[in-house]
């Protein structure tokens, strides 16, 4: 739930008048999304996302977010316009925060995961990754091998808190990862953070994706390996290997993967489970009392991480 | 911010398709809101509220409320129409929520009050009154004078927590209102929580009234009393005697008060005052740590209530 900042009728109509949108008609807070303030923006021109960023976007990433969404946009990437305003400007500021009007995209996400689901995902994430391809902006992957040491030393003396050991389990994991991690794999854009209520489905058609506030310049496939977590556990935490070789297969017939990618692909989704992990560890260890965010389970993302620890190899996600 | 029941994709799929409505396009949860989850909800037809209603509102309520809603829309009051399903049916079960369907009203409501809002709410407030005037179903107003003792009796023993001295305060004026509380005045239907967040503004012009789980039979004048405390005091706690001269000019120029209840006015605003400081008082000493809505301040009305006590008479609020 998450409506940070309040804008009043006064401001929407005087920051709308900047668009060639026609008048306000509505403007609703969105209870939905965690890190920004969104607002269903209904003008005579039709409806629109209107979001306010929030401390924890960085600013100065902006103008890649909103280049990328209009450079994905244009190669039939479903995905939000960034509008710009008669000024040309498509960011501008609002309420005391940055702020930015981007198309509107029909569809809900699934909250029950089905293998369809998988398949078309798959799909529509290689696609994304051939249309970043000329992308000419560049943003480093700040939650990638790198960036894990500090979010784990932050939460480290508590970390036990959540289970016992845990600290100790966590130091030897991610010694290994920071060994083995590799370099030289395809790079290019990815998405970082393409959970299911990022993904928007018609049926079972998908129908977009949003929020690109995590995107980044990394290996292509880790951007697959964080689906594979995100998108083929089940509710009990049992591994659905019918959803993941849908995703793989589905993913491949747009775009193959080398047998490296392949063979790599345990490392990269173990990888992947620790970054969720140290920051869901994070903010639940830091998460103020009475925060409308209620905070994630990372024990979710151990359970996961354990998972691909004990895989053979790519087999074990149902490629043969 | 309210959303406090999740609707899958699949429920909302299979609930829409009870009505003619076309296929869903979008559903967001709606920040705004304290009783009931409210959501957006975008069909190939137009845009709808989906309300589930929660445990505050009596589900032996529900068919005044939509009845209520119906009957004014059909006499031209913008309000919110419930949409019938192919079995003629306004309300239904969804996600184990009572659940309808309205229409959706375009505005915005105003977060800073301006005289001409007070103006046309005045007369707004008026044709809901001459519009309810015909309504055939009937609703106790269980927050009246007989409702107050309970709610004081339940708080009156922490009410010291919130001002010393509050409890005898009250305790003295209940008593007083108790004893004068007029009977005999022209009744019909209220809406009872006319608040600026229940009331929509396209530019200066009113474009609708939402949120009648308030509404209720009971004396039409204490409605107005109502809207003076929520539109006519500034947030330094200051009357503005323009405002509230405005919204009676604006009301008496659709339905005229006779002279009693125009007498009656400071009485009936003390009482409207005491209504809803003995709720927030109630709500501000119940209110679970973590909830999602932050209590509001009872001694704002505390003010209020102390103002009207003093008035010599409905002058005070800007008559001849």
């Amino acid at each position: 739930m998450a409506v940070y900042t309040e804008v009043s009728d006064e401001e929407v109509d005087a920051f709308v008048a900047q668009y060639d949108l026609g008048e306000v008609l509505s403007l609703k807070g969105i209870a939905e999304g965690v890190e920004n303030s969104n607002f269903l923006l209904q003008t005579e021109r039709g409806s629109y996302i209107l979001t306010l960023y929030e401390k924890r976007v960085a600013e100065t990433d902006l103008p890649f977010f909103l280049a990328l969404m209009e450079h994905l946009a244009a190669r039939g990437i479903a995905c939000p316009l960034p509008i710009r305003g008669r000024d040309g400007q498509a960011l501008r500021r609002l309420a005391g925060r940055p702020a930015a009007i981007v198309s509107f995209l029909a569809g809900m996400w699934p909250r029950r995961i089905q293998p369809f689901h998988c398949r078309e995902l798959g799909a529509a994430l290689a696609r994304m990754h051939l249309a970043g391809s000329d992308f000419d902006m560049e943003r480093p992957n700040n939650l990638s091998v790198g960036g894990w040491r500090p979010l784990f030393e932050a939460s480290k003396d508590r970390a036990h808190e959540v289970l016992p050991g845990l600290a100790e389990e966590l130091e030897t994991e991610l010694r290994f990862l920071e060994s083995e991690w590799p370099a030289g794999l395809p790079r290019g854009l990815i998405h970082a953070d393409l959970f299911p209520d990022n993904v928007f489905f018609k049926g079972e058609r998908l129908s977009g994706l949003i929020d690109f506030y995590f995107a980044c310049t990394d290996a292509l496939a880790y951007d697959i390996a964080i689906c594979l977590n995100a998108w083929c556990f089940e509710p009990d935490g049992a591994f659905n290997i019918t959803k993941a070789r849908l995703m793989l297969t589905g993913y491949q017939k747009v775009r193959r993967l080398s047998e490296r990618e392949l063979s790599l692909l345990p490392l990269l989704a173990r990888g992947s489970a620790m970054r969720f992990l140290l920051t869901r560890l994070y903010d639940l260890l830091n998460h103020p009392p009475g925060a409308f965010v209620k905070p994630k389970n990372p024990l979710e993302y151990w359970a996961r991480l354990r998972f691909h620890r004990q895989v053979a190899g790519p087999g074990a996600y149902g490629l043969d």
